[in-house]
């Protein structure tokens, strides 16, 4: 009778240790001082500096259907950006520095290059964000995902002293709401993306948008913006005075914002007060998607918002769009995404 | 022209409440007094306590191909028992106590009972290992898993003293490896077993194995065992007579043990010092796979090894197993899984 292994049966443990081989100088680049150890270890070491309060902060998210962008175009450098942006963007709300950060990856065939591509993009945004890529696991799960496709998620964690952090109770009725612009759409909403663009519109990845002046594929595909390199140095500048952060992740503005307020306070926005960048009103259009769906899908131009004091608000660079009242809810005026 | 709307497109965020609603007891019930805040933050809350040189300690794991059997039975009470384990045995190793838990769950589908039976699983397993479920993601991807399959992956950190951090640097030649009984396969080798189970055996799910006194389903969904509970003890008891910890997870004892092993230092075990579990040596004739991919591939039967000093090997429960000599790799004498 044949002697069956475990390499027959689709799982192969020498591509996996030659995608370690070839990822294990981009992990490295990404420790911080407080690592210990190294790549092979069963766990992650990560030596905690001095804190009076410590507060660990953490957060895991994956790219969605996002992924299915990066099989469509064969480039697999961004989606580990991605993946880091969902995780750190969540974590620094809170206030928390992001420390270190672990990944899993499932492939379908296990082929080092592409894991090398994919990994390479992780430990390049988690330099980017100042966080130790300190651990992931790489699973070959054949028959599961086709060969060449996969699923990525991230954790992160973070830390900040008690004192420091962000919660809902700092936010005071007069704040005022500063948008950070977006990269593009994130990685939030992509299931309706697709529905849209090559169902509906019948787009192939390579389709020139002249609106864009891109493909529609780089535009989709482009990373999710990190945002703790702009947003911690502000929080240690101003302190006390930045009274909430909210990451426009799933759930969009409607969602989100109300994540970061006290009960009893709504923000009241006007989207005219920055520039929806065109692939949402192309999106819109497209589709002939709702107003209320575009906000509360779509980051619509706006990645992150700080609530801030009134009395700095003119101290900080970005979309001075809205300011906190009382009520519930959410009130988002111009902007003009139809209906 | 027809909306299009971001539930049409496969994401139904009206589920993703329902099972919020669904899970939050069982993951409240998982709180430790270390925790702040409750579900719904942007990123879970751990205070962590007063520690000399506190050092982090994580690790992510998911589990395999062994979902496509809880497929098969369309039972989902316990592969989060699987996710935890195999992350908090992982992390165990290094002598940390593990402190808090997030799962990464990915599913074609939004099934709200579904999830809220999978993150069940998980929750108990986080209270039995003593930690805190403080967060998670549960992703809708339409058109990338089949309605009721999915993915999961888990993050478990944990915290040691530094000086309490166990090491390589501890084993020495003389040392007694002591086995902890697997509850069966665990988490690792199932894309051999489905294709020795199914593919050449042809069994369905159902088909009793008059040897096993199940069904070939049962037997194999068997949840990873936790060790924390068993462990953590042996370690505050123990201390630095403790040497090593090794979990048998994927690469069974030949790349598992010398991750536990100083340079120069290898294991000699006696196979015949426990009694290899009958799916092992049914999987090892079934398949006609050899001795060395058997212990290449599978715990045969202990699922964790503690390596001790001599003096306290009689105070401790478990399969005297083996000692550590001079010399590299691992020699595995006995217990006859053929060749």
């Amino acid at each position: 009778m044949e002697q069956m292994t475990y390499k027959d049966s689709g799982v192969d443990i020498d591509a996996g240790n030659e995608s370690v081989r070839l990822i294990k100088n981009f992990v490295r680049a990404t420790y911080r001082p407080e690592v210990l150890g190294d790549l092979g270890g069963f766990g992650g070491l990560f030596a905690l500096k001095n804190y009076d309060e410590p507060i660990l902060v953490s957060g895991t998210d994956g790219v969605g259907t996002k992924l299915k962008i990066a099989f469509l175009l064969d480039k697999h450098d961004t989606i580990g950006q991605d993946a880091v942006a969902m995780c750190v963007n969540d974590i620094l709300v809170q206030g928390a520095e992001p420390l270190f950060f672990l990944d899993y990856l499932a492939v379908g065939k296990l082929i080092p290059a592409q894991v090398a591509e994919i990994v390479r993009g992780v430990a390049n945004a988690c330099k980017e964000s100042g966080c130790a890529l300190i651990g992931g696991e790489t699973a070959e799960m054949s028959g599961f995902y086709p060969a060449g496709e996969y699923d990525i998620a991230g954790f992160a964690v973070g830390v900040v002293e008690k004192k420091s952090l962000i919660t809902p109770a700092r936010v005071k009725v007069g704040d005022i709401l500063i948008g950070l612009p977006s990269s593009g759409l994130h990685s939030n909403g992509f299931s309706l993306v697709r529905k849209i663009v090559f169902e509906r519109m019948g787009f192939k990845g390579d389709e020139k948008i002249p609106e864009l002046g891109k493909t529609i594929g780089e535009e989709l595909l482009t990373p999710t913006k990190l945002y703790p390199a702009i947003c911690l140095p502000l929080i240690k500048k101003f302190g006390e005075k930045i009274h909430g952060l909210v990451h426009i992740t799933g759930g969009g503005f409607y969602d989100n914002i109300p994540r970061a307020l006290p009960e009893g306070l709504s923000a009241t926005i006007d989207a005219d007060s920055w520039s929806v960048p065109t692939i949402f009103r192309l999106l819109q259009s497209w589709g002939n998607v709702s107003r209320r769906e575009m906000f509360r899908t779509f980051n619509c131009g706006v990645g992150m918002i700080l609530i801030v004091d009134a009395e700095i608000a003119e101290e900080i660079d970005g979309y001075k769009m809205g300011r906190i009242v009382e009520g519930t809810g959410v009130e988002i005026l111009g902007g003009d995404l139809s209906d």
